[in-house]
């Protein structure tokens, strides 16, 4: 492959934080370039976040399925490779289909889309149109989750017994979305969120994550949910118990209204030889504990880490890399697959969430409210 | 008062943990000195353990009855004022009642009693008799906890919706009560450990800090217990949802199957103005947050502490107290308390965990083994 | 501006640490393109170099100065606006004339140049030229740091009395250089790192930090190098005396032989109204003291924060950016102004280190090699 | 033994801080009574004082003359054993001296004296009468400085080339000794306090700590000290280059007008092998770092210490342990020592700071002062 591989977004107009947040992280590594996009619900709109990104206009597209068909038409050297998906929830599954099905890869946000049958559906169209699709469950890129999964898959704390997953926001503690914060107002929404609000929007990560970390199906789970911001319909908070499918047992715990917490995303897993600890504000230090050592620190490029975590650490240990940087892994993981790909070779075991992990989300997204709905009753995740 | 309070212990023979805790804790604040002691099972050891105590060896006993009843036969300027009383849980109503009905005041180690029936009495007795009791539930005299509580009370943080509290440990990861292990033996041993394992030993702690620092009831809980050890039979781990009596949601966690973790009891509580956090591995600082202002962190006699916070730091701002001197404050107010009784003096609030405290936390131990006999099913904690 | 900024490289092959770090801080806000590089000491290893880049093959040069005569003759809408100049310091100083003398704009790493003499006539040539002139001191771009500066401009702390700062590594306590790691042999060797060593390196990294922040320069010094490599000839270790303009006093220490520091580089401010504190490893907090509130803690798009912190936050509170993002955004605000001097438009207050902070660090390092020489005797920094 | 000790108190009248640490830190483990006091200026004062600690009027002397005169002619059954000195630096000296010389042993708080030359005269007075003397280094009692200690005898971290201590408090910011806070008012005075201000109060804590942990002397030292309180002629600040007796290097802070700051004593230690790093604030942790491994932390009663650390540590890991406890273990261990002599027998190494330590602190101080006069020139510490 000589040349970078090429990106047309969907959504992410000016002033959106995902959208910008995809460019930046799809920039990082020098292996992408963004080439076009439909990046808002009007073609005027989209041009003009086209041209601040430096885009020709006739890149920027009105709409995505304008945009999907146009580029199809354009010569192999120019069209783009694959589409990056960051519109609201309700907007995930059309494209990624129509995409899909019109020859072009796919990078998409989570959740997958806006139901499960949507999720089911999609995870069955990247099967029969071969082409990739990456979930951008962002935090597994991070060096520190990497080496906590390789810690439990090389059997170094032993059998899983306990596991503490949270993650707690703040922002919605009052009702911003009614003063017209564009974030706020889909995310409260259930035609533009799904049936979940908290849950579907950041307890979507920590199933994914207390999954990716410890290899173990969550087999059951009892959630009792709340709504506490005035006018809500969906959740904006949640407490559930975790039944994992080892017998090991856990609570998670979700919220927007944790007054004052930014984006605290933890998690604790305790196996039964040693046990480990991540944060995601403070990413860079894997804790762990021991039998008979003392407490054992982590870092990326640090001392005793697994090939895993030293191959997705871009820069000397103690030289803080962020949140960009591991949603950058997830870009780089699947643009390597897919230079691979387009190269004609394969690659051993492509390491980024796929729809897989998605159908997975939104059955976690399922059995929560319907445990909600019957009271906290035990619902089986499947 | 020209003297110092007089205390014999029950319990707490050479190598126990909790007895020296509770003399050490008694002694820091010059208030109290130990003048006798029924330590342990057998007259011999009973003496040689009063003996490495600096005591004369007529005043140690070979039984609680034995002292109970000499001790009252002793003329009033020399006679013990109250007892402490550090055996296992099994042990903790009789002695408590007997000493009671013979006039002396009472100090006693958490949980109260064996069973719930023996708390509902106890609590009669004490009201009945008119004497003293305190119950030692030790974090609670930590001054970032009083401060915690202080913030709740003068409403700074608002309407509580959300609590976050864990207690855990480790040390029971591998079958340690198989190799003789004092502490651990008993602990496991239904007959001498109550209903409750983990659950009565430190899950009391995290149900009586978070309806302290709160002043919330738990309505009602689910609760999921875990028995991992080999062999065990009482619960050595706990997942539990909360319900507290205004509608605010939580979860608690406990365990001493969790590897690596050494005291690690802490909390959170959201309200919809602030929310604070408070750690008792690093009690020397509450963490909160606000809505409009940066993180505040509160030190003791720190910035702007509320009077319930300075009153009970014994030295300057930096210089960390621990889990002695809040185990001492619990001493200190009960023997400020008991001093006024003895001069005929009133006080106004005593500060420190009484009978109606002991009572609470059996009835949260009996609604979590409900609750986890029925599959984790909602119970009522009254 | 209707085109991103078209950066040459010089230095950077495969395997550079630092020519990565500048590719990826440079993409991160699309602004900047690589489009060209003198990336190695001969034409072949720099084509390699490019063409793992993804660059024309023609673009690719041998030599810089055959990049800057031959980029010259290029076209404007296709020749570059910009070198970035990554070697080592015995090669800033030559690139950096021609370029600026050639009509390109420069970005370079740090220290400025090998000699005082350079740094001096190096700032004469930009003043000549009228050229964009950018040094890399990358910690300047942490929104914290940002936000440390403005509560000292603003008043908040009061008159500084007393400043820490450190900069600790410990990655050549042992002699790594002997093994042919590269990063370390210039870095050890005086022809091409200069007078200093880890003064060069990374003292001239606090130098800036303390001076940028406190808006003091360093009047005199008192520096007690040491050199703890064997075989080495330039210091690895430095403890100074720091005397500031105002009066204010202080200390910085520097090391490569503090062995398991990894970049810990900190800063400690204390005012007679507030103090602050500021740690790269951890770089989203801002640790602020006060005569008579608690202890308050910013963070990045966190509450409270000057417009200065805010300016160079990328995402939401609680989504942790890193050294590649403070790197970043050095490139961005030099990115700013050159796309505002291109247009024809002035910027106000361009916020970047330049030659002038270049002249300032030689000074820093060459007082602080006198003062070592004479028993750690007191220097001027001018 | 078949009896606690019998301390008398010098100074430490009611309100008094040091005063009421001795006592409590005294009281914890159960060896040590207080048993008279000549607490302060008047005899009145004194027995003032005595009775809120409940002594008898009569052993409430108004001068420590007097006590040591009359306690002499009580009967060995019930005069005390030891003096505990705490008053003002200025009167240490008189009182240990008489104290010495007629037959008692000593603690005394630190700096051991006036002036250099007393601290000299009262060593050989101790020699002489063959009487125990302890000074009150407290920092040294804790776990975790043992451990750190522990791991540089046993030789973990090899040669030690750097060190980085530091004292840092804040309460002078402002000229609190002009609002009559005792604390302050005789610190700030040289008749009192001696020729170092918080040189003399803090820095030879940080002096000594760092010569206890390391196994190393202050070889030279230059010093800038500080006078930043209006109206002061002593320090409140001082910046030291260290220089120790191996080669290693290092610096010196201490300050009491670094706004803001508690009671931040720290230190690192870095070794060819290993290194490590202690806060006094959150003691009971030592971070230690390896060539070849994670960081490790240590903790009291934690996996894989030394007996060393492991002899003080009280209570099981995770029960933190603070300022009162490492002050109580000095009191321990000069009370085990003591209570052998009375014994008639003897102990191999007893572990608490002695009259050498505090001749030690004395030279540090005069080197510094020296030094500072000098201008920072280089000073031997002898």
């Amino acid at each position: 492959m000589n040349r970078k591989l090429r990106m047309g977004m969907i959504g992410g107009g000016t002033g959106s934080f995902i959208g910008d947040v995809h460019r930046k992280a799809s920039g990082i590594d020098g292996m992408i370039e963004l080439v076009c996009g439909a990046f808002s619900s009007t073609a005027e709109k989209s041009i003009s976040s086209g041209k601040a990104l430096f885009l020709p206009e006739d890149r920027c597209y009105g709409t995505f399925e304008e945009m999907i068909l146009k580029e199809k038409e354009l010569p192999e050297g120019e069209r783009m490779d694959f589409v990056s998906i960051v519109t609201p929830n309700h907007m995930h599954f059309p494209p990624a289909k129509m995409a899909l099905e019109n020859g072009f890869h796919v990078v998409s946000d989570k959740p997958i889309t806006l139901t499960l049958d949507e999720a089911i559906e999609l995870e069955k169209i990247v099967k029969k149109t071969g082409k990739l699709f990456a979930l951008t469950h962002n935090y597994t890129g991070h060096p520190m989750v990497k080496q906590a999964k390789a810690l439990v898959d090389h059997g170094d704390i032993g059998n899983i017994r306990k596991v503490q997953v949270q993650y707690l926001q703040g922002w919605l503690s009052t009702a911003v979305e009614q003063t017209g914060q564009k974030q706020a107002s889909w995310r409260v929404d259930p035609k533009r969120s799904g049936i979940g609000g908290a849950l579907g929007d950041i307890g979507t990560h920590a199933e994914n994550l207390v999954e990716y970390i410890t290899g173990l199906k969550i087999d059951e789970l009892a959630a009792d949910l709340g709504v506490f911001g005035e006018g809500r319909t969906l959740d904006d908070d949640g407490n559930v118990l975790l039944r994992m499918e080892n017998g090991a047992k856990g609570t998670m715990s979700f919220s927007q209204i944790a007054l004052g917490e930014e984006n605290n995303l933890a998690i604790k897993v305790y196996g039964d030889k040693g046990s480990l600890e991540w944060h995601q504000e403070n990413p860079n230090q894997l804790i762990t504990h021991w039998l008979e050592e003392p407490v054992k620190i982590y870092t990326p490029n640090g001392n005793n880490l697994y090939n895993e975590a030293l191959n997705v650490s871009r820069i000397p240990a103690g030289h803080p890399e962020g949140y960009l940087e591991a949603f950058a892994t997830i870009y780089k993981n699947f643009a390597t697959h897919l230079m691979a790909v387009l190269n004609g070779e394969t690659i051993e075991k492509p390491d980024y969430p796929t729809a897989k992990d998605g159908v997975r989300g939104m059955q976690f997204i399922y059995a929560a409210v319907a445990s909600d709905k019957n009271n906290a009753a035990w619902e089986k995740v499947d």
